[in-house]
């Protein structure tokens, strides 16, 4: 594997200042004086995120948990994989142990770390980490009260087919997915 | 391949009344009085987004365009596929064309449409069209003023061993390559 070519540019962009514009108990955001590579003035606006975690829990080799639920922002029900935000200060581990109880009612004896992602590069500060859980105890969920969703068991291949068909759309759930249809296999500890 | 399940459930939230709460010029942020599926009553905050799209651009079989830019609300760079974002009113194909040019400096003579993501279905109703172009020519990029970034090809399987190693961890990006290497070399029109 060819590495990526030396950067030929630094275009990093200097922090003036920073001010938190909105905090409406669910979004922060927040409006930074910046100053370009060229040292022109500039601003810069963006969701200030504590982080997210995604579990691709194993109810055997060939089989994980979804969830269906209804996502406002874009008016419709979404497939996805479990996942959760972190709370202040909480590891994320932590935060998959605990989401993954709450919403879908399992606890796992296995975890390991597949990847970290970044959804929203553009206007986002969001971190996503995607473990694997492996060795399932039903101990039952415990949804927040106006937390409204249903989980199922569904084959991995045939989640892979629904992201084709387009019936999956959410990228931290394609994500996991093709990332063990081409990685994953090899790194179940 | 198997069906998702029949859903149980119909968790359909009810918009109320929908406020605009903020308007800093690059974000968008809304915040919407709901009804919840059990009647009762609740809010849901995200980011009013015009969409974006994104470029496979094919240099010859095995090879593609990047960009190395950075992104302030992350404090680094990245490794990206090149993507813009929609002016109103503007179809997603057009887009593409033109950031193709405006970033890349190339026109393609063959498009298609490759998938459709949701990359943030918790806090945003962004929607990002994935495009791959060929035949490509060179007529000189345009960057707006104040864009900083740069171009390179790279072969599409070293750049899923960036995606492997944790070099590459956008997931716009992330997704194009992994589609391509599952379902992607059957589709070239």
């Amino acid at each position: 594997m060819k590495s990526p070519p030396e950067p030929t540019g630094d275009f990093t962009e200097e922090t003036v200042s920073s001010r938190l514009v909105h905090d409406g108990g669910f979004l922060k955001l927040r409006r930074d004086e910046i100053r370009l590579p060229d040292g022109a003035p500039a601003w810069r606006e963006y969701v200030e995120h504590p982080g997210a975690v995604v579990m691709m829990a194993f109810l055997d080799e060939e089989t994980i948990v979804f969830e269906r639920q209804y996502r406002y922002p874009l008016r419709r029900h979404f497939i996805e994989l479990p996942a959760g935000k972190m709370e202040a200060g909480e590891p994320p581990l932590s935060t998959a142990r605990r989401e993954l109880v709450e919403e879908c009612g399992y606890e796992a004896a296995r975890w390991w770390h597949v990847t970290t992602l970044h959804p929203c590069v553009g206007y986002s500060d969001e971190v996503i980490e995607i473990y694997g859980a492996r060795d399932l105890t039903h101990v039952g969920a415990c949804l927040d009260p106006g937390e409204h969703l249903e989980v199922f068991p569904a084959r991995i291949d045939d989640a892979l087919g629904w992201v084709r068909e387009g019936l999956i759309s959410d990228t931290k759930t394609i994500i996991g997915l093709l990332w063990w249809s081409r990685y994953g296999r090899a790194e179940v500890k």
